[in-house]
């Protein structure tokens, strides 16, 4: 039982249901009622079809694919909750879209990772709850608190279970960017890293993979936060094998798998890539290669913190 | 010549470039160089390619339907423009999307169109420019000045030359919703109006039209801000032929054409539709029937109107 | 007994004070403390004379005449308030000032009505109770929830009660803005709608009156959300009468009754005006053709379910 | 000739609209043209006839009795102005009314002051000038910039070409709050001052007049921001003369003259009554006693100075 | 036993420990867990030890000397709260430094104390707890609520015990700007006041000490809100004892002491200074001369009405 | 000459004044006349002494130790600023105090970088130009526009000149986070990278210190954004020799050097540290191994920019 659990409601937006399923029953509480209606135009409208009045309420929805129609049905819904009188509303957003948009990479470039986080408290949200971010650094973009979760123990766990770690293992980050996230995966399995850093080394030549750190004789683990066309990280197991692993696996948390990404894994040496469901994964991208594991536990315990005015940081203190 | 054109810049969107371009030929003034990318998962970026600091900004993009695309794209563009330091931020909303949902018409109903206008103006819009908006109130849903656009007197003129106009024409609304605007185009064509009002008898019967006001012998022009599945408009416009009026055109400023509105307008008695281009008009869609009337010299005019600080009222004066 | 009832207070500000006694009689909850004095160079102080910290706070105040004293004490009294560590400011206006400002009519007016929106907001109100406003759309000039109650039941039950429903009767709006308020009603009271449209021919001559639907041997019943100076109900109700109409009545819910007013209702064909107490009516207006309703119960209703977090909505689900 | 003054406008509200003529009249700007409503039910409507896009423009209007009309009225001129377009608007706002609530004297009351600060920003003000507010600090109830005018060089002089000044003089401050405005008088007249302190030895025992400082045979000059009732003032004067002072002057800025003011000005010993018109006196309260010296050609070159982007401070450098 | 205290914490910050932890006793509550770290380069880490998560939380921490650093840390700890999902976040500041910057004195000087106001504010503060500010009027400066506590009857009731009170008392104000002050002291001593008055009579000659009001033959007390050099008040008692007053003590609620403060006081004929420990006295200037009352008590109990949702201005009654 | 200079003033706060009168020496711009006192008990108060009315103003000001003082000196110099009427207020910091303090590294840790960038915009600011921030996602904690500059095309041409670059030479990143900082020099030398990945391999043993990539026999350039207190780097370059490594250099944008740098520097096999004056260095500390390139010309050029509305990111396209 859920302490101060009367008068909250938790609704799912149309980007991830079966995750928010998970969540509600992981907490036995039942999902709001709640109808997302698309008309021909195009145009979204969202019926809560019960009283919020003085409530505490959730609304998950992961900002997926079509990222533009899950973030603008978030804030259309948030608008409602908030004319509707509910008095809290947290946004439990697994996988955030545009993250990778969070500063000028060149001149006069959007920084669309702070727009979002301004858009998500113009329409009246009071707190966000969200997982591996790209950057740490997001956390900032908000002045309201910010919940931010981590997958990794529950990556690092399931090669730990299969006895991936130790000497014979390096954790691979597949680019310069991803460094920090390969230590911390190593730590967890008792190795060392290694860094694959492209480079152009002229204007009109081609990239060369420059492989920084040892991995001959070894199994290679990727890790990223996302895996979007998965070009970086098959090339880079290509790579690794070239350069003498003896195999290699993959995991991330966030799996957008968008354009050729699925023909690439397939084709590519990775005996495993290991994801969560953040992003809802539809059939036909479940092939065997892949193997999911769920955060919804995790995020049910973090939604029942919140309730219960619990910390939520204990959730992630090391245990290996 | 405009007067204080330095320093003006124009920029489009994606979702209406052919009027766009219009404009800003009308105008004299090249088009601001600028792309948008979109990623694989469905991300935008903006690119703009040359400097706007301390510049007087034009971005054009009605909100038409891919709606949820066209209006992040723009939030995007807009914020893009002001970390570019960008002086002013006048953004150019022919069609102004979701402009219908503008009040709660039922319980715990969002109110997305004042959603839009707090988004536009938290991401950095420092004036509106649009036309024929859903209520004259959502003006009001804005804090930053909104100039507000008239295609009345263009559908209008159109009618007049063609002589439909005097005691011979009947203009009709669609539905109650809409009087106010058919007595306007009524004064312009010195001629009556009716109403129709659907209603259900009871909670199970269907409904039945009844027309308020006489059309017998008369032509009938049928006015609209939008037509969006053509519904209303061509039932409409077989009722009153039913009633027996000699003829039935219909006008309207926004042609959504949605759903099945092109074969509706085709199969209807409706003998011609003239609509304005603020939401770009596929190939396929251009019928014979359609008649388009461009709104590029009005929005050309406005803008230069505003860059010389002249009034854009008097542009909207009645001249029959 | 309120559930959640401690802590909650409820004050009056001096626009009409007998409403707000009867709608706290209605609650059981004794009158807040107060006293608003006005000083002899026309300043107000208000002056809460028991603790409101922590407390959820319902202040009763319709803006009526002189709107700009009582939208000003108003606001004073929210100050005074929100200095005072009250939790939550709801701001209980059953008539909203300024309503008809809701839009530019022409150009460079001033949107008043949602600039009042503005400053309750920026005073520090945080929710808003309201009736019948003049546009729905006023809803959305706020960010904060708006509760809007609607007195069009009250208004029809008590024609049903005296009979005036079905074929002989119909429902007449005065003018073209007001044909959707004419339609509900006539739902309720199964009959059709007639509209006055007035227009004026030529620009020097005087306006005709254009009656759109048949009101020959019918009871015609005027309704409109204001009767302000009653120009135009008391000539429509000339015309309708005119036209072989054989009895006219009106009905709405604020009775704002200013200059010339009583002396055309009284000399009008009107047999009865109903109307309710939003505005306090003065006991030289009690005339006996008028008929005051009170939303005493209404709001005291409401209140009860935002103490007790109920849905407000369920209020006014039609029940003939 | 004024340097930047095209496109910049200056209008007048009601409330002391001969100031503000002649405050025109010295800068040679034509008055801005505009009307100002109110209709039979106390609303207010403002019409602005002219063009006002991109122009600097300039709204003269005290808060004078009746106060809330004023704010009112000058609320909704601010917001037509923002919405048509204009670049900047300035608040003359000569006389602060509510200056004196400042402050919570008193548990939950409200302050007034900063109220109207905020309410004039929120309504889209984006500077103030405003002359010898009660107190120094209201300037920081501002987060837009305020420019303070003094009036006591005005007054000061006055009294020094009259030849009093010296050590037959004393300035004196009708009450504790007054001293520091004194004390600054008397630095230009080169006298002593002294307090008049009112207190109640016990609750039920009636208020003494207690002088600290020396009046005997000295021709006293009482000076305070503002006389309201008169009171203060007058019993001061008589406690003066009783105490043995030969005569007896007094001088303000704002002469908000309400109730028994000019009554009991008129019984008083005082012989003359300095002031300025800040608040437009009427004609019936311009008795013999009373001097009125304008403040048209301070405010006109301060216009002036915002206007050319010159210090305004040095207007107000002491030069004897 | 406090009512409602669970989810309250209160911490201290680095600027006055020992006055939080007296607190903190006086409550019966624990003081929260909290670390504030100072790095080489100077900046501060606040590491708060234990969950703030839906909790009402007050932090302590008068911005005394250093005063930017005292300020910088607290807005650290607001935002660190805020961050971490605290409820209300009350700052109690037993002293508000750069309270004396409160309005502009010459030109284009800051109002750093309104500065400060909104630097909270930003950070997140809900509510300010605070004790004789240099103005009422700063307690305007905010927009959240301001609870204002009085020394002066702690200060008051010190004298009367001592049978300082009556006719040959006399209190002092040491400049223009504390008449107020010193008023209310004499109320509760029952005596009368004088007033030092500095004024320099020519540009090159220096300040004489012009003393309005009798001092001969009694015994002085000298009040004022804060002793920062102490420059005007052992001037002050100099010249009041020069003038044949028989002997002078001081009180002040801020010792703020700074420069050369404690010499002159040494030196000074101050028999006795009575101060408050709003800031912490570190023990070398604890002289014989110096006694301190704290305020502890009165802190602790408007804390406990805060929480318990009582008034505190029943706290500051007058009970003499 | 400076296009559109008319109007434009720069303006020093206290932290690096030598650098602030390079860079208006470059711009040939006279420094603006300020004072900025701070009295004896630490309160700061900035004088401004020519007026700033409507024009746009740049105050140079890096937030370097002591970094508090630095922070209230410039958000009191922007507030006085404001309410001076600037018209624009660019805030150049070379350094950004608090920068690594961007997320949430712990549980209810503050994220200052955010606040700060929200105290700035508070106080007035509407630009800043700053250097090399910690994380490039700060530019997001900014809405107003943010002008990031890089100071490591100027230390790459250093070296460079002096033949350090190619084969023989690896850029080292002294930690994980830095390895794109290190991949960016290492393009302008043509060389590859390698990382220093401190790790304690179990809680109670001492960090080792392990290096990813080959240096043995090359020249080692060590690059970080900043240099604090030069362990990590001191360190590395230790092992780096004691690697094989045959000399190695550091350099760095902003030199802290604070506690025990200098020793440690001294002491290092470090043969050169190259730095930039973004932080004032004192003589004491310019020992013979530091060698400091100046960043006047470069903000020079980028104030000129935003003068005359040009591109600035021209200024970093890479040009070796």
């Amino acid at each position: 039982m859920i302490k101060n659990a009367k008068n909250v409601k938790i609704f799912t937006g149309t980007s991830n249901v079966s995750l928010a399923n998970k969540i509600v029953e992981n907490l036995g509480i039942p999902m709001g009622q709640s109808e997302i209606l698309r008309f021909a135009d195009g145009e979204v409208l969202t019926k809560i079809n019960e009283t919020v009045r003085g409530c505490q309420v959730f609304v998950i929805q992961p900002t997926t694919e079509p990222v533009n129609e899950s973030i603008m049905e978030l804030l259309i819904f948030i608008d409602a909750l908030k004319r509707a009188s509910a008095k809290e509303i947290t946004v439990v957003m697994p996988y955030y879209g545009y993250a990778r948009q969070d500063r000028k990479a060149s001149p006069r470039e959007p920084i669309t990772s702070k727009l979002v986080a301004n858009l998500l408290t113009t329409a009246g949200a009071t707190r966000i709850m969200t997982m591996d971010l790209h950057a740490n650094q997001i956390q900032g973009f908000f002045d309201i608190p910010v919940d931010h979760f981590k997958a990794l123990p529950l990556l690092a766990r399931n090669f730990i279970e299969h006895g991936l770690k130790g000497d014979d293992v390096v954790v691979v980050s597949p680019d310069i960017g991803g460094v920090k996230r390969a230590r911390e995966l190593a730590k967890w399995l008792d190795c060392k890293i290694a860094i694959i850093d492209k480079r152009r080394p002229k204007p009109n030549m081609s990239e060369i993979m420059n492989i920084i750190g040892e991995v001959e004789g070894k199994t290679a683990i990727f890790i990223d936060d996302m895996i979007d066309t998965a070009g970086t990280i098959t090339n880079g197991a290509q790579a690794i094998m070239d350069m003498g692993a003896v195999a290699s696996y993959a995991c991330c948390t966030h799996a957008v798998f968008s354009g050729p990404a699925m023909e690439r894994l397939e084709a590519s040496p990775l005996k495993k890539i290991i994801i969560t469901d953040t992003i809802e994964i539809p059939e036909e991208k479940k092939i065997s290669k892949i193997k999911i594991l769920s955060v919804d536990k995790l995020f049910a315990e973090g939604i029942r913190r919140v309730i219960e005015y619990k910390s939520i940081s204990e959730l992630f203190e090391i245990k290996k």
